[in-house]
């Protein structure tokens, strides 16, 4: 029997987020050999979880691991994760996992090599494997979702930074006395580009009396009000939603400023649930960003077609080599996924 | 005769400022061999500037070449230089330099290869190698002066970036509805942490009418109105010069924790003439960065020993791993000296 070469190995993902639970065989090509979704079940405990989760990856493992070799199991999960003891060191939303050596006790269960990584890294990651960043070496990735997160890869790997602290791109302050942070900061990003920022702004916008849009929203029964809604709301011209996306807009232009200006990469790449509001938040987002960063403004695409994302651009060979791209992500909520399983084919 | 390896080789290194032209001969463990000082006569044009530094180059190369080997020359200078051509692409302090190709210009008359690099990025080149940063491989250098510039110093070497312009600290937004800056943003630290806009900022405070003691100071014949002198004032508890170094030490908290949240580095330094104001605007900045970062708090040094500057911790053998340190840069004027000549030993 003939075996193709590069067919012949394959990895386990996991994305162990606080609600849901993703394991993904992924050959080392990138191909998508199975996916398995299942709940957190955060409140059985650490012990369960882990339990529920080996198990999964011990049966994808076993079904695949008769025709190609297994490299590992890489796993992302939210909070901040010590490389050198595989210990979390925070993670608010897994409870009791702090402290706790999660890698050596899942590689106690597997027999196999395991490596542990932050949530956001494994999908910058990911986008940079087989999503919006693919052949990229340099990327910084904003992940908008409940909270806005981040993460960077130079030269390939993702940059922990000292103690993997890296990329805490949420917390970069845009403005100084603005609202209060969980950080303890006042005016980070994250209170202007989360889902529960847009919330709170709607919500601002609707005390002020002056948005009746919203208050409808707010009030209608059979409307969900959502960071959705809203953006539904400000595609459909309402003042008040297209303000709150405004503001999401400018925070977000002037993290950017700030990032392309420190780190002069060429992909910058904007995912998680709330990116899917780009046609409101980025038209604002590109004229802050073009206004404060010298940095982009020498270096911005030509075109302004940035309404459907960049990512057409990515493909183009015709781009001139000094150019930052800043583009929607790709792979939604499979980057990590895809990021995760890169870890252990990468580590090779 | 016998000699010793270890001092076989030496380097030039230059700072070509819009001001001054500084020459050194450096041997490859740090050895200040000599160093030569004069003006740099922009107004006599490009030609006459870069013959007066390849005389004093091949003058201080012939005078030890006898002995070592010259391994190459290397030269700051500030603007944005492209490393493919060597060409200077921007640069507002040497006039008539754009567009030049000035590397190969200078080669040419040196019969020695030239290493260019932008002066902010070779000071904190510099640091690393002999100065505050000495022994550490992730450094940013924020350098403080008539504007605001920064470097990035990644696994020993300096962070170009896409195109060399990575580390433009100095327009990092801190005040996001701020003064405006000549970059065409709003706000930049550079507005409040520069000798310029120590300037502006006790010049805003004469004009409250309530600063007798800056109003005095600039109306002064026989005093210079200066950033230092508004420092002077400060540290004899000026209530309005304490304020505006207050400012600077505010952003210059919210830019450092910005590019700790970020880069999440072992070492920040800050130089150039106007960190000697570290006393009066220290305390603010630590504060700040205090409350703005996680990440620093996380890993702030135990002490809070900053008043004189972090550099005897960096000594320290007893520091717990994780530590971000922020200090004074030790090597002053002569970091991108130093930096210079670093260029072509690291380049080996």
């Amino acid at each position: 029997m003939l075996v193709c070469p590069a067919m012949s190995s394959f990895a386990i993902g996991v994305d162990l987020g606080g609600t849901n639970l993703r394991i993904a065989a992924v050959q080392s090509d990138g191909t998508l050999l199975e996916k398995v979704t299942t709940g957190t079940q955060v409140s059985k405990g650490r012990d369960f979880v882990i339990g529920e989760m080996c198990d999964a990856i011990k049966g994808l493992s076993a079904k695949f691991s008769s025709k190609m070799e297994l490299e590992g199991v890489g796993i992302g999960m939210p909070g901040i994760i010590d490389k050198r003891t595989g210990m979390l060191r925070e993670s608010p939303n897994l409870p009791g996992w702090d402290e706790y050596p999660v890698r050596d006790d899942i590689q106690k269960r597997l027999g196999a090599p395991v490596i542990l990584e932050n949530d956001a890294n494994v999908a910058a990651f990911g986008e940079g494997w087989l999503g919006a960043a693919k052949g990229y070496n340099e990327i910084c990735m904003i992940t908008l979702g409940t909270g806005v997160g981040g993460g960077i890869v130079l030269a390939g790997k993702i940059w922990q930074g000292m103690n993997g602290m890296a990329g805490e791109v949420g917390h970069i302050t845009v403005e100084p006395d603005g609202h209060l942070c969980g950080c303890g900061n006042r005016g980070c990003v994250e209170q202007y580009a989360s889902a529960t920022a847009v919330m709170r702004m709607a919500r601002e916008e609707i005390e002020t009396g002056t948005a009746p849009g919203l208050a409808k929203l707010a009030d209608g029964p059979n409307i969900e009000f959502s960071a959705r809604a809203v953006f539904n709301l400000a595609l459909q011209g309402d003042p008040s939603a297209k303000r709150v996306y405004d503001r999401m807009g400018r925070a977000l232009g002037i993290l950017l400023a700030d990032l392309v200006n420190i780190m002069n990469l060429r992909m910058y790449v904007i995912g998680g649930g709330v990116s899917n509001g780009w046609q409101a938040f980025a038209p604002k987002m590109f004229e802050e960003l073009k206004k404060r960063s010298m940095v982009y403004a020498a270096t911005a695409p030509p075109d302004d077609d940035y309404s459907f994302g960049a990512s057409a651009k990515v493909e183009s060979k015709q781009l001139p080599p000094y150019r930052t791209i800043v583009t929607r992500a790709l792979l939604g909520s499979d980057a990590g996924l895809y990021g995760a399983a890169r870890l252990p084919l990468a580590h090779k």
